[in-house]
């Protein structure tokens, strides 16, 4: 599958009194780029929720190289799992300000269906995302 | 009903790149002391959820008077309606570091049911106010 | 001055165990289209700060009407004042989704130096935003 | 070095709309967790940075093993490294609901001058560490 990208702008709630984004605002844009990238496959998470799937985080991994600042306009580059049929499925992402890599990570999902129960990814997503 | 007050420590996550903690952060505050200021009055507001009851903010206002800082202890001082009967209810707010006033604000609550309708604040729930 | 428009994407991250928008989240937001507000009147308040001007929120105040969500694609309408020559000037915002008038309220803000010390507004800035 | 532990207890706006706290709101809380555990260690880190030391976070790592919701009363269980004397050193998390454990992690971290650039630790922050 195809890498995904997509930008945020930082906005000043997200810094932090050291002057730069503070660390855990980054996890908040990887969920963002999940999202939109969804959207890029034809699949809404909303809907994805109200139809009784949940996607959660059961790992989440960020290593910083630089700072970012406020008013940034920040890329996130998403690549998608390669084999998306396992009960966890890994996202990788790497974040740019301009040409500057300032940080990767990944985060690890798993399906859940309404009961909160872990199940296999259903067919329809697997299909989306192979498109 | 007497005033509450509880304390909270400002988190590094909490401040801003002005050095001083953003006003978004002040709000969590306030919605921590309602839920401190609840228990002290023997209700659970988790069990309220639970209950089919929430308690959702329609109005919030503050007034920053001076800045706080990451690692400070913010007293909060709630001051509890004097009516709680009525379908809306008043919460004021006066925060203090240290002597210094900070702050001072209000938030405005309503009654919803698990269907997330207006009700009148239910009898249990004015009753364990009066105490 | 004319009113300006910007709109923000609900984050997953800005919901709460309530299924709707935290309260607290909508300032930030209204803290975005200040930013970009700014911007459309060729301020930017990055530079501001580092020029050594800061514009501090002194009072926040929101009236939520309605609820929003997850995904949700919120426009702000920022009516910027009247008159901006005092020490303190105020923002009225509008907030809808499609063209639900979901919550309305202000910011009053005020101009620093970089002792943090109260200033007029500077003449560029009264100058910016007249055009 | 013996391990250290705190409590934090879950806030509503740290929750999401899937009933649970959200991802981003757990390093927040292992940032809290630091802070504390320096103070145990007779250090300040507001102080620590008026003197010209930061501690930024290099890389941050979760494992989510099982939900916690709000208002539960979240133990956080820090290890220091064995070896602080290097330019990095790394902090392991484990947080607890009771006797669940919900989830375990790491953070790493580099030490910062006042013009932040990298620096060894300074003697007296390992010293303070080895006591």
């Amino acid at each position: 599958m195809t890498p995904f990208e997509t930008t945020v702008r930082v906005r000043y709630a997200e810094t932090d009194a050291m002057g730069v984004v503070h660390h855990a605002s980054y996890f908040v844009w990887l969920e963002y780029a999940r999202v939109e990238w969804l959207k890029s496959c034809g699949l809404d998470y909303k809907k994805l929720e109200q139809s009784g799937f949940f996607l959660p985080v059961v790992e989440a991994n960020l290593k910083y190289h630089a700072s970012s600042f406020f008013d940034d306009e920040v890329r996130i580059k998403l690549t998608p799992p390669q084999d998306i049929q396992r009960v966890r499925f890994t996202l990788t992402y790497e974040l740019f300000r301009d040409n500057t890599r300032i940080a990767d990570g990944k985060t690890v999902h798993v399906f859940l269906n309404k009961d909160r129960k872990l199940i296999k990814p259903p067919p329809f997503f697997i299909e989306a995302l192979r498109k």
